[in-house]
């Protein structure tokens, strides 16, 4: 079914008030759902929904806890996130680093005791808006196996860079995992096999069958040995900052919560003026965009194209919701 | 043939004071040259030296050249590497982010302007000796085609992070592209296939045949269109942060030189004392290295752990060495 942009707005912020959120907070949770719905990450945006209010209720998610600071030191600050919902943090530590940024040049909050941010993008977007550059990630319970191990062990750790662009921000938002579990299990449903290894079979073999990988959860890191190290020093990084939960910590627990992120940002126009950043930018993607396809009639992106042209599809159209899922929703909304 | 540390050390340094170094960069160079080398990282080191050599008598690495702070505001800072040896420019501008990271709690210096910083894992390593985490990035020429594309736009850009730590350092040190050109050639040498896909070859079709690859040097990047994308930002980053080349202006030269780089240096000491830190990152490691491997008998690594036990394998035993590049040397340094 499709739905509005005003409409998914409108249901989810009835939903999170009669959840008990302040007004100001059940607004920002229905704009972050609806916009990453737009921009066709359902997976984060009103697919999850569900999830998140099971989570409140389960009390995993702490209604009235919000960040706060917890050590300064320069342009470096470290918050607890006290358990609070992963987006209400995510957006206040998004913009204290920009707040440090334009006060140091570059800033950065580290998180702890947080809850998942759904999409990373959105403080990508976030900061681009405010003319920042941003480097951002989180890590996660484990879902891969280090190289060479048996065992989910590390976590799909997504990753963000964002950088501020007049012609539509550009924004890598990537998990360190080939595939998510939900892109693997979407293959499943189509009855299709991954493109590439997206992760490991019963019998420890790399494989593309979403049925196998799926008996038990063994995802593939991106580039093999160096995305299994990529994923190790981020969460070293998240944890050693914070001072909060490593992946094997969160291990502890059956559902993912406590996690640690790192927020930075970086205010290039101490530097450089406007003008030419953005001669800079449009240079790279000239160069990247005009190459020849490989497939004749297809395109290059550059990061974050696909997804602004998404949302500005569904903004005039409308987005295409799981019945199942909006029925859902709208029952949590009269319980 | 197999050569002491310092053996190497002493040709090396004789050699770059022939070639008009002063004796502290041709000290730098020697060992930085040698270090790589003992890490098992020849590539980028005593092979390398023949065609550092090259670049000087070309004119294209200017052996008085310095780098240079030409913009400043609060932690950041812009400078000018002049088209110095890139080494000895990386060197400084490691030292100088070490400084604002003291200062600011996080500090970075993006360089413009300097030449092939060879193993980035040096600049790492010195940061982790001062205590201080680091995140580093340089651009290159293009080498990879973008996700979807058919010639090569964009570079391979390797990517360092290291975390300071009491038992051997913790050092990311990757390229973006799944395997590097030097050691898709090693494969061809042995006749061997490579394990997973490499390149593009002439059909436009992904292969782990190097005859295949090389033909047309077309690399795949890790993560398919994620390392495309993270391939990217890090160039876009790199040439917005500096105002230099992005891999665009790079690739108008046949040799590379004028890239770009930053350096990103956090002292984690202002939040958390030192055996808190150790903890956190000895949980990490804990959990991930007792994992039960694929491979009976094989082990799983954290991030630099096998270079710094093949460093002190070739410490105590000596380096093997190519003899042809060994006399290419030699005959260097007598001419």
């Amino acid at each position: 079914m499709l739905i509005t942009e005003n409409n998914m707005q409108k249901v989810l912020y009835n939903l999170f008030v009669k959840y008990k959120f302040t007004s100001e907070k059940a607004h920002l949770l229905a704009n972050v759902f609806t916009e990453s719905t737009l921009a066709g990450i359902s997976s984060h945006g009103i697919n999850r929904v569900p999830l998140f209010i099971g989570y409140i209720e389960k009390g995993i998610i702490r209604i009235d806890s919000e960040a706060e600071q917890v050590a300064s030191f320069g342009s470096i600050e470290r918050w607890d996130g006290n358990l609070g919902p992963g987006i209400v943090n995510a957006t206040k530590c998004t913009n204290r680093a920009i707040e440090l940024a334009k006060q140091h040049g570059m800033g950065m909050v580290a998180l702890r005791n947080t809850n998942h941010w759904m999409r990373g993008g959105t403080y990508g977007l976030q900061a681009a808006n405010a003319n920042c550059i941003s480097i951002l990630f989180t890590n996660t319970k484990p879902n891969m196996p280090p190289w060479g191990g048996k065992d989910s062990r590390i976590g799909n750790n997504p990753f963000v860079v964002s950088i501020p662009r007049k012609k539509g921000h550009v924004v890598l938002d990537m998990a360190i995992s080939q595939f998510s579990f939900g892109k693997i299990n979407d293959y499943r449903l189509k009855g299709e096999k991954l493109p590439y290894h997206g992760g490991w079979d019963n019998n420890n073999e790399l494989s593309n069958d979403p049925d196998k990988i799926l008996s038990k959860e063994r995802g593939l890191p991106i580039g093999y040995w160096k995305g299994s190290a990529l994923s190790i020093v981020l969460d070293m990084l998240a944890t050693l900052l914070s001072a909060g939960n490593s992946t094997a910590k969160i291990s502890a627990n059956d559902l993912e919560t406590g996690i640690s992120q790192v927020y930075i940002c970086i205010y290039p126009e101490v530097f450089t003026d406007e003008g030419l950043q953005q001669k800079l930018i449009e240079e790279i993607i000239d160069y990247t965009h005009n190459v020849e396809s490989i497939n004749p009639g297809d395109q290059v992106y550059y990061p974050g194209e696909r997804s602004s042209q998404t949302r500005a599809k569904h903004l005039k159209e409308g987005v295409a919701v799981n019945e199942s899922i909006w029925k859902k929703i709208i029952l949590l909304s009269e319980k």
